[in-house]
């Protein structure tokens, strides 16, 4: 379904803690369809654990293709593109981006067959300085100053966000894409009735409702003001398709038709 | 630290079932700025619980203003714009936004001074077809087709997340906080009719509007088909503001005043 650039793309998670964190990453990897996942030196009780598999849901083959190396050198060792998340602003920073730039350059080197990582520091202190320098860049999720403390799923599940627009963007439309995309244009152009009502079918409508206002006696021929002009905003706004103006015209035709009615009555 | 309009935006979370996920979409929120949780008919067990604090982590103070209502109506009785997450598209969508148009529309409804709601569903099945049609748009993330279930906080994250991008790109720079204040309580106190119409006033309009076309035989209540969706579509659509739901009141009245009149004579 993705695009092959997903798979140039790995996500390295440094000494993590808790094994919920793995799943949980696992999870949100595979939403956003990622799969290459490498755990550098994992605590013992993290990896491999049966809470790992639990919350990793329905992306146990996320987990399965796990790859576990001892340092992170050795995970990005074939690695054109690095990029090290950071929590917080360091004395030294190599280039610190946001998301949306940090995406833009990831799918970049995707796209031109590069290996890419994006790597997620511990639980508790991130990377370290020496960690950070092995990146070519830092990317920084822009967090409320109050409680920058993310969940390190959560930071998997922004930055894979981020990255999937960029991917998805850059790569010619994939089959599932192009079906969705087709899906779209047919709701929006599909049926003839769901097409904008013209300028002149509006004021069609417009002038059969000032009409019926008058009939109502709620609007005055002769101290008519603002009002038409205020309907005339309202319904230009709304923009309505031809099924809704059809709509909107028959409630104006029945009440007329009830008017009439009772006049004979 | 935050721009006071993040309080303008509550995050409601309807019927769900597991503690944690409250806990993590509180701890979510606060990573992001926001604050405003409001729990429509949580499970039992899923609220007050344990769990929900202990995955809170330093959100606690999400958790301590919660508000727990019955239904959505009431969670949204005073919004002025509101968007529900959709996990697929619906046979009748009322517009599928991107999270970054999503986001877009809330931060602008929120400098407004609307009140604004975005609304999540539960988590195997979302918001029913019924919910969705309360909401003015449906935003949906997009994700990997094969693997489309999100995890409900990590749907919070994404969405917080492009919605704080938003607020904070909006903002008024620190030098022009004062001019952008005095335009602002412009917009507060200016004209009172010119707010956009609250969640609440649009409805009874829409029950008006449902008996008058029962009274013009326009609605057959044993067969109502599609009408009144349709017509609540095109009026959330809209979005009138307080002057333009007062005319249209008047009409349904005046329509009304018209029948009586003419049955008496």
């Amino acid at each position: 379904m993705n695009s092959p650039d997903f798979d140039k793309l790995r996500i390295v998670l440094v000494e993590t803690s808790h094994p919920g964190n793995i799943g949980a990453a696992a999870r949100a990897m595979k939403n956003m369809g990622l799969s290459r996942l490498v755990l550098v030196n994992p605590k013992p009780k993290a990896w491999p654990a049966r809470e790992a598999l639990s919350m990793a849901a329905s992306a146990l083959d996320v987990l399965d293709r796990v790859q576990v190396v001892a340092t992170l050198e050795e995970a990005i060792a074939d690695c054109h593109l690095v990029l090290g998340t950071s929590a917080r602003l360091r004395h030294m920073p190599v280039q610190l981006l946001e998301p949306v730039e940090a995406a833009t350059h990831m799918a970049q080197g995707c796209r031109q067959q590069q290996q890419v990582a994006l790597v997620f520091g511990r639980e508790d202190r991130g990377l370290s300085n020496e960690e950070l320098h092995l990146c070519h860049y830092h990317v920084h999720i822009p967090v409320n100053p109050d409680y920058p403390s993310l969940n390190l799923a959560a930071a998997v599940m922004v930055l894979g966000y981020e990255v999937r627009k960029a991917l998805l963007a850059a790569a010619p439309a994939a089959p599932a894409e192009a079906a969705g995309v087709e899906g779209r244009a047919e709701a929006r152009t599909g049926e003839w009735d769901q097409l904008p009502a013209t300028a002149a079918e509006l004021e069609r409508y417009l002038e059969h409702l000032e009409q019926v206002l008058v009939q109502l006696e709620f609007l005055d021929p002769g101290n008519p003001r603002q009002l038409m002009r205020r309907l005339r905003r309202l319904y230009q706004r709304i923009q309505p398709d031809r099924m809704e103006i059809n709509i909107l015209r028959g409630i104006l035709s029945a009440t007329q038709d009830s008017l009439a009615r009772k006049e004979r009555q």
